[in-house]
């Protein structure tokens, strides 16, 4: 560490045990304080939040402002173009809903590029694992399959998907899946999306100065651009993902700081893109790097996950998952992490200092995303090995190199992941007839009050993960089913799953 | 007036002789405060601009937030995500532009809605006006046009210009209007569009927390959005407007709010959308509501514009343009106003209370600006009349119950307006050959420095008007030429035209 770098111990002590639930990250939160290196949660602690801008009172969408009301006289006052606080609460609201949106429907989107380039030969990296999920997608959505080979099929479904992003005019596909009443009401309302771009852009139009100023007209394009996002965009990346990767059955995998090995090269990868967290398995399975890392001294290489591309890789693969957006500086401290390689979102710019104090490499490798003081790879996906083998070496270096010491959290949690609808309808019906019929029945009969599903980021305004376990608690004691993933809540997963039988392959069954 | 409207007697009066340098504009000011009614200018007066919004330095992307640095020590600290205050300001930047190249793109690809619809024989109230246009542009970016039908052009074109906004990969088709030298820039570093709304969709992707961290590589996407907004999406919609409302020639134009007439019903169409306004150009021409308005008292029915689409009927129709963003409220101060149209952009939400203050009818028109306190009259393309006729008829019934004095300032000024590329093309050529050549050649010979186009919105902030003017002026004393649009400034322009020859029909050349 520069002494630059220690300067920082001035920071304000956190009081760690209403800092988070999580023991791993408690106790790399100590670790940072002795070690003087800033996290999240001290810059969260230290920093008041704008109090006009927490109650949304503040709009700077024009250079007349930025405008600030109060908003415990709402009505007092406007702002200079004469916008209400309604308008401009509707406003900041909105452009959080096209930011959100754009977020998952750019992802969605850069899945079905790959799979684009996959269907039409471009891209012989990765491959269509799953035909029977092709077939059924394909299927719901009036696409002719009968007799017709699989790639005729594909391509007929990137045709018709992409319609999710490009349309200007109609509905988008999966409207075909939506409940009938629902739709009905959805298409009373006005608010089926055409396509999820044109939603988003007619969005970003509306909440400028001068366009929409009533909240119940922007909150309406709101509603229209977030269907756009879970029934398009979002919707798309889950099914194209499922189409490419295989779609997740049950299989254990083991959560927490724990999944470290301090005898191995650590690589995290961190972020929201599978192709890039499929590439490094590969990567971290090539003998030529496995025995690199021998020869370094290392036991071998331990490939671990985080946040959300780790939780496609924990259901899917049962991948390691070490730990979720709030602890994603906290695992850097434990001195462990050999390379940590991100794409795109809740990758946080205080990653790049948390890595250079412990030597980690911090590589960034999506064009979206580039960080100061972070190395840029840039992923190709016809040639996605440059990328995840360039990091492996570079871990393979960083490694030989570990000079400070490592503290590794001695805490680990087994669970099972993987339940994709797929597998529920195949596991509630049996080997010969998959149902739903047994859940069906049971939320019929009343004994399970519904399904909740808790998804979503923490976040140091409150304390870490708690409020994620609170709520999972309450529902499940109430009787609801609790479907969520190990990036958020990890307490509620099975501490001990019971010995689970090979996984079934569920594309057998058709 | 209602009590309560008046309670704005309170506020602070304006020093009027720095607000504006616009005569009428000052009068209608000056009678405002006379009238306790408060405007634009009198709320940026009495609210402060937020001190670190102003700089750019708070960031409230995400709920870990608001989160506020100091300009004035911008490296000393950084937000909870460890955002500098480059990524941040680089974020707020990239948002505006989002939401620019957003407002312009929606507003094109409306345009674009409408041609397809026009085409397809679904429209039949707007036909295309400009068919040598229609091929002109066709035949720019590759589309056969010889011997063939208008119509078929037209499908091919629509389905060509179309890419400009849903293509997710290559390039939008008005790339090949691009100077060679420059596209290969732009190519070297990777900022030509793909299509205008995955750029928008993607730079909003790109400025959530935890995506772009980089403020070159945030900045870089900027650049290929703004590209997709001037190459794209604005440019499409001014093609598109050409070809279905006409090309601008030269033509005579009066300008200032000395154009409203007190015997006349007055109409004001302000907003952004050529539809809206030559629509309202048939229900004004109209004989049975021409005899309404007789009927009421009034002499005739006197249809002025505001703003953008304002600049558009001037230069098309010669249609009175009565101010620009700054005068919008001003106008309705005279009292003489009986009905405002308004469509998308610039439309500030305090019109309401001063349209309420003098009993004009306010009315929005277009599904993406409701405005509280303001009629909507949603204005169907297919049933364009429907609206505009309402308006026209609303109006007459304010006329007829016009009570509190009406107070025209008797200003004018008339202009030539309508400088559109061809016109230039077929001004500087003569009769029998459209030329560019004695501009390049004045160019060339250094005799004219450049030509620089002054558009874009006042701001109370500044003395109205008087940046425009100021600057137009000191570019036409260094022999640039200046493009200007009669919503921005108006002095510059010609105080008293020569007396204009019949506008020559530019399609007689081809």
């Amino acid at each position: 560490m520069e002494k630059e770098d220690r300067k920082v111990v001035e920071m304000k002590r956190l009081n760690i045990k209403d800092t988070t639930i999580c023991d791993a990250t408690a106790q790399m939160l100590k670790k940072a304080e002795r070690d003087g290196v800033e996290t999240a949660f001290h810059r969260a602690a230290s920093m008041k939040p704008c109090p006009i801008g927490a109650q949304s009172a503040c709009c700077k969408h024009c250079s007349m402002g930025p405008c600030r009301l109060n908003a415990k006289d709402p009505y007092g006052k406007v702002g200079v173009c004469g916008a209400t606080v309604d308008t401009i609460m509707a406003r900041n609201f909105a452009r959080m809903v096209a930011s959100g949106a754009a977020a998952h429907t750019d992802h969605g989107m850069s899945m079905l590029d790959l799979f684009r380039e996959v269907v039409n030969g471009n891209i012989k990296d990765y491959t269509i694992k799953d035909p029977i999920k092709l077939e059924e997608v394909a299927r719901e959505i009036g696409i002719e399959v009968e007799g017709r080979e699989v790639t005729e099929i594909a391509k007929d479904l990137y045709k018709e998907l992409e319609r999710t992003y490009i349309q200007v005019d109609g509905e988008i596909p999966f409207v075909k899946r939506v409940p009938e009443k629902t739709l009905e009401t959805w298409r009373k309302h006005g608010v089926v999306p055409r396509g999820a771009m044109r939603e988003i852009m007619e969005l970003m139009h509306r909440t400028h100065m001068g366009v929409d100023q009533h909240y119940e007209n922007i909150t309406k394009q709101c509603t229209r651009t977030a269907i756009a996002d879970g029934w398009g965009g979002s919707m798309v990346a889950t099914e194209i993902s499922d189409i490419l990767f295989g779609t997740p059955m049950p299989v254990r995998g083991e959560v927490n700081m724990g999944c470290l090995k301090e005898d191995q090269v650590n690589v995290i990868i961190h972020g929201h893109e599978p192709n890039l967290f499929e590439s490094m398995l590969d990567s971290v399975n090539d003998p030529t790097l496995i025995q690199a890392a021998k020869d370094s001294g290392a036991t071998g290489i331990n490939l671990v996950g985080m946040c959300c591309s780790g939780a496609e890789m924990i259901s899917r693969h049962g991948i390691p998952h070490v730990g979720n957006f709030m602890s994603t500086e906290a695992v850097l401290i434990t001195g462990a992490v050999d390379a940590m390689g991100v794409d795109v979102q809740c990758i946080k710019q205080g990653l790049a200092k948390v890595a250079e104090c412990y030597g980690t490499k911090l590589f960034t490798t999506n064009p979206r995303c580039h960080i100061e003081g972070a190395e840029h790879i840039e992923f190709q996906e016809h040639e996605p090995r440059e990328c995840t083998d360039e990091i492996v070496e570079m871990a393979i270096v960083r490694f030989k190199n570990r000079k400070l010491p490592v503290e590794i959290p001695n805490i680990t949690t087994m669970g099972v992941h993987g339940f994709s609808h797929e597998s529920i309808n195949y596991h509630l019906g049996g080997t010969f007839r998959a149902s739903y019929t047994p859940l069906n029945d049971n939320i019929i009969n009343g004994r399970i009050r519904g399904v909740a599903g808790v998804v979503g980021c923490t976040n140091p305004r409150v304390k870490h993960d708690w409020v994620h376990v609170e709520l999972v608690k309450e529902l499940i004691k109430n009787n609801v089913l609790v479907l969520s993933r190990p990036g958020v809540p990890r307490s509620p997963l099975p501490r001990q799953a019971s010995t689970h039988p090979k996984p079934h392959i569920w594309q057998d069954l058709a």
